[in-house]
């Protein structure tokens, strides 16, 4: 944990972003690789980052109807075997457990990929009029898929955390609202928790989650031009309830069958958050998420040590009764190394306080992300402090946003969608006709592809014809590289 | 979820308390049985109560230098095998993943029993000097151990949740405090939360954790005389830190040992919950720890259903800004129908409302463990709730008190604690000569063992002679059947 060669950035976000994106992530004590390729040790920094995004989504989905619950890590195979029937396309690449203790067991078991299979089945027993609707349980816990070849903390990991929620309803119409209120929700999360601004849409139909009707998503750009797919929302109709008899009977005694969803963000969410703000300073995190929000950090000289150290703990005192304070009065280290190790690790605020601060009842304040600083009154610290944090969030959010404004391209055509792909990364908005063929076509050529369909149905498309193959375009399509 | 056949509790607590417990454990919504045997799905009632373990727990751990992490859910054979070098005895039975996606494994990886042998190397690679101690690292999680036969929700399943602390200190004497730390913040937890009165003390050696220098437990006595290990807290000392190399270097830059510790509470505890307060109608809960505290269930004709409704839901909405509050104004149920239905879900407190309360500006208060009624004043009904709150808590405590209090006897002799513990199940309390064979010739006759010695060193065993094999006594043991 010690140890000064370990400090500091030497990678260029700019340059080599993979690079660079590991390094902050390991060297901001984020997480670490563990020793079987494609797993990680999340450290306390980065789960403590993990629990401020859960606190914050758990306690939005409880306000709106949502219940926890907890499913076993196990699913049959003859479950899995079971969905496969009915959505075909599914078949995921799973961990499997063939033996407890000594024994070889009589039916295999995978460690859970996501938990439809399992929590349909419960569903169907749990429900039986319409009174038992609308059902919603979630559950966060850890998935395995066995996938991920190369491991990148957070965004490619064979386990992740995740929260996974499960919902059955009486209509179509009310499994629609609780899809978009789900989207909301996570849209909410990227803008006003992680101040990364996103565009929200569905998938193209042969993009989406087997056996859904609908998956909707929240895309958010990366300073490299990548999307990331930032969750998802799925309406499943009556696929699911259909395969697993979901039914209840109705105010008029009759029996019928309940549309569903599901819905759910990963960790995934954390490396989007990593990678949209840091720096080469290393990591840069809103406030809302940040383990330590502000850190004070006394300078003094031997003659002026007591009044310093006294003024900086009795400020650190008020500050901590409304945020998350460390006060670093360490005295093996020079003001110099803490300013680095706080700037690497991400916290949003410093705060100086040396002889002159203390003859003039003031306080230096540090930005995290830009080094802007400012003098406030000692007197008016919290207010001072509040509102450095708010500026501090509103400078990652307008900077995120400027990179999204200026990387949303119309493109006509095939030459210049790959053109413009090619060159910038970023989004590329064109019309489209609805053939996959068409997605195709650019995801040969560059490895692009329609990460997001606006979801405003009744609006034109953006284009009268396709940008890819001149047919008449029936929507508007975004293509983009993603993660 | 509705049904009426599904209501009542048609076993007896005191009769049949396997089978009364099975019927609460369903019947109250805390968990149904998953298609595996051994495991279990723990519903949102079920989950709910366990958030609010988890969330008095965590919150005490954090306030005592404790960060959460995570690590990963799976761990190579070889570091098991590591481990089992190491720690002589240590050969859990675990569930093997041998293949993922279409590939078989070079190396097979357990599901997590316990994280010890996957925590410690980490702790080796981040502790460099004694400024990085104390470590202390947290993760709530499941684990999975191929050992219960039979199924008991909570008690006995091959998954179950629960936290596992790991820390690392730089002397003997730190560790035994944080081990001491933790074992008080369990008792705190039984006692304070749980309205469960405990003992605690220290497993005997041939009963302790593999490669533990001291294992301390928290046991519960459960109404049918049997001990439940609460928890667990093991001061390690350096066995760990030798096989992984957890080392630091110490002021005068001497390279030493870290001593370190573990500890862990799962959700056996809410097994103890639910078996200690729960009676003949269904669950019982102590106030912290339930989902719903307070139910207000208005009773009307036609003619007064206006006022009284109103009443109530205003009533209602007052508690509802301190206490976990539902308005039960469904009108396809009568008043009995709802009483049975909040009795059997535990909830602590109900408030009745019917004309006569509306007139008198008045409520009824009904305490759900033994039904005693009050009439509060609807002027200072938030503070009558909150008294009565805490009212149920205390009779909670006391009765399980007053159980613990009457079932710890002294016995003489081998013949005296075979009969009493035979006779009247609970505690057995004796002097001891030290030798597990005395503790074996107890459990091969009654299944009855040592379940705690009391902490207290420097105290006089009970009696001079050991209860069993009449040699000098060296302290003083508790015998118990256990679950």
């Amino acid at each position: 944990m010690s140890g000064e060669q370990d400090l500091g950035i030497t990678e260029s976000k700019a340059h080599n972003p993979g690079e660079w994106y590991a390094e902050v992530v390991r060297k901001a004590g984020l997480a670490d690789y563990a020793p079987m390729g494609g797993f990680i040790v999340t450290r306390p920094r980065g789960y403590a980052v993990w629990e401020r995004i859960k606190g914050h989504l758990d306690g939005w989905f409880k306000d709106t109807g949502v219940d926890n619950a907890y499913f076993p890590m196990f699913i049959p195979e003859g479950y899995l075997e079971r969905e496969k029937d009915v959505v075909e396309g599914f078949d995921p690449e799973v961990a499997w457990v063939t033996h407890g203790g000594h024994d070889e067991l009589d039916e295999r078991l995978a460690v859970r990929p996501t938990s439809e299979s399992i929590i349909a089945p419960f569903m169907a027993q749990w429900i039986r009029s319409y009174r038992d609707l609308p059902l919603r349980v979630n559950q966060w816990c850890s998935v395995v898929r066995w996938e991920a070849t190369e491991t990148k903390p957070f965004f490619r990991t064979k386990e992740f955390l995740w929260q996974e929620g499960h919902t059955a309803h009486a209509s179509e119409e009310d499994a629609w609202a609780e899809t978009m209120t789900r989207l909301g929700q996570y849209e909410r999360l990227y803008e006003e928790v992680m101040a990364i601004p996103a565009v929200t849409g569905r998938k193209p139909d042969h993009d989406k989650f087997p056996g859904a009707d609908t998956t909707t998503t929240v895309e958010a750009l990366m300073p490299d031009g990548k999307s990331v797919q930032g969750c998802t929302s799925h309406y499943l109709g009556t696929s699911f309830p259909e395969a697993f008899d979901i039914t209840y009977t109705d105010e008029d005694e009759a029996e019928r069958t309940a549309h569903t969803t599901s819905w759910g963000l990963s960790w995934r969410a954390m490396g989007a958050l990593i990678m949209t703000h840091s720096d080469d300073q290393g990591l840069v995190l809103p406030p809302a998420l940040a383990p330590t929000q502000v850190v004070v950090v006394p300078i003094w000289q031997a003659d002026t040590a007591e009044a310093v150290t006294e003024y900086a703990a009795d400020l650190a005192a008020d500050l901590d009764a409304e945020f998350r304070v460390d006060l670093d009065d360490r005295d093996e280290r020079n003001p110099g190394f803490k300013f680095n190790e706080h700037e690497l690790n991400g916290v949003p605020l410093r705060v100086e306080v040396g002889p002159n601060e203390v003859e003039e009842g003031a306080a230096t304040l540090v930005h995290r992300p830009d080094g802007e600083s400012e003098v406030a009154d000692r007197e008016a610290i919290v207010e001072a402090v509040g509102e450095a944090l708010d500026t501090v969030h509103a400078k990652l959010y307008a900077d995120a946003e400027s990179h999204l404004e200026d990387n949303v391209r119309e493109a006509h055509g095939r030459g210049e969608i790959l053109g413009t792909i090619g060159k910038h990364g970023g989004y590329v908005k064109t019309g489209w006709c609805g053939e996959e063929a068409c997605d195709d076509e650019i995801k040969d050529e560059i490895a692009a592809e329609i990460v997001m369909l606006p979801l405003e149905e009744d609006e034109e498309p953006v284009h009268e014809r396709c940008g890819v193959c001149g047919e008449e375009a029936v929507e508007t399509a975004y293509f983009a590289k993603s993660y």
